[in-house]
């Protein structure tokens, strides 16, 4: 079993519910298992801190956060799992079935940020959505329905992940002596060799788009759905990286020169 | 991995479920894993067939059968499993953990039927609900809230269940042969060594309590609620017996012999 800090690096994402009712179902079955961080990206309806169904669920809705977009949402996280209900559509992610995503995503919290971002009821989440992500999670329903309410998909989700890491206790949070400064005033070593972070991972991406863009390597879009579309592939290529924070500081670096050089103009400064 | 039928021996027993949207959302998450019976004791609401939440799970919900008593919705079952938030509460029965309850109840269905009972979303399992119950299963929630939505943990024990059990294919039923009678015509000796089903047990609760009142052993009740508690205490005493099929039968019989012998008439019709 795990340190009980971890539970406290493990983000619900929630983009697009259209249901308040799910975001307060969401929130319950957080609070049952012991996870505290709900955050929303533009849900259909902004009153969901009083849903109903969250019985139990004040605290978890209360400190829940509003985004404008999935980028906003997972920006300090550096591990971003989607969830999805296919077995069969055209993947372009790894797919891990729920347990073995359970055990991955409790050794990843031992050093960084987890975000489990979870679709809109109708449609699930969107390719743009899907390429904030580093891997893909599959609830194992049977093929011929393999739909789960928004909530019961969470409350199972979040059953698996609390079978592998130990249940945080609110009164004394556990604190770890390695996250400090050390005494000769040096990090300690694992913060540059940590996972890198979500915003970090954006940054390079959009630094690359346009690194692209300008050495033609993508053509200037003809319409904008072809540019999406670039846009999706290189976001996902840049999560397959497993960038460390070291690594992606020089990748920003190096990006930032090379666009000052196609002649964007002066290099953003360091 | 077991054999799909397996998954068709698990009936799932709803008991004065309050909101028929809870009726629907469980239909919905076993339609997801592959479970098919549905067996609800006396709704708050007759209309729960129409539940709105329950996205692709008609079937399930047609197929629903409704029951005037827990005795009843359980009578061919030979293990019957309550579910529980409670972690403190004074137990008078075996608590699992879902984890091992999955194990044990797949190992069950090898052999004979199980119903998995979920209470109102109010009140749980009542004292008379679980003597019907050989043991109870928990699902870990936190202490500090404990109580799911009843739609969340069936979805959460319907995952856990179909962790240990392989889905059924719906369009080709599994057959096994060790369930037909022999060539000999003698039925296979698994028949009599099963586990007695829960009719059978109810039966020998009611003959042994009507022994134990004829013998003086209990004494003619003087208020009705000290008489539910003895019925509760002998029904749960009747279930850890672990009684086979056989044994029931010989059960039946030695007690009935004992009620004409206390004098109550002539012994029932073997």
């Amino acid at each position: 079993l795990l340190p009980s800090s971890e539970h406290d690096r493990v983000s619900i994402v929630l983009v697009n519910t259209r249901n308040p009712l799910n975001i307060g179902a969401a929130a319950r079955a957080m609070s049952n298992f012991g996870f505290f961080d709900l955050r929303v990206v533009t849900p259909y309806e902004a009153s969901f801190r009083e849903a109903r169904s969250a019985v139990g669920a004040v605290e978890v809705l209360t400190a829940a956060r509003e985004f404008s977009s999935v980028a906003e949402a997972v920006a300090d996280c550096s591990l971003v799992v989607g969830t999805t209900a296919a077995s069969r559509r055209e993947m372009q992610h790894p797919l891990r079935s729920l347990d073995q995503a359970g055990s991955l995503i409790a050794k990843h919290v031992r050093r960084g940020r987890t975000a489990v971002l979870f679709g809109s009821e109708k449609r699930g989440l969107s390719n743009e959505d899907l390429s904030h992500c580093h891997w893909l999670l599959r609830i194992p329903t049977r093929e011929e329905h393999g739909s789960m309410n928004l909530g019961q998909a969470v409350a199972v989700c979040l059953y698996e992940l609390a079978r592998h890491t130990t249940k945080p206790h609110r009164s004394k949070p556990a604190v770890k002596a390695g996250a400090k400064p050390r005494p000769n005033g040096k990090t300690a070593a694992v913060e540059t060799s940590a996972p890198a972070k979500a915003k970090d991972l954006e940054r390079i991406t959009l630094l690359l788009l346009e690194a692209l863009r300008l050495s033609g390597y993508i053509p200037a879009p003809a319409e904008p759905s072809r540019s999406a579309l670039a846009d999706e592939k290189i976001r996902r290529m840049v999560r397959r990286l497993n960038l460390s924070t070291a690594d992606a500081e020089t990748w920003l670096g190096m990006l930032r020169q090379m666009i000052w050089k196609m002649g964007a103009g002066s290099p953003e400064s360091p």
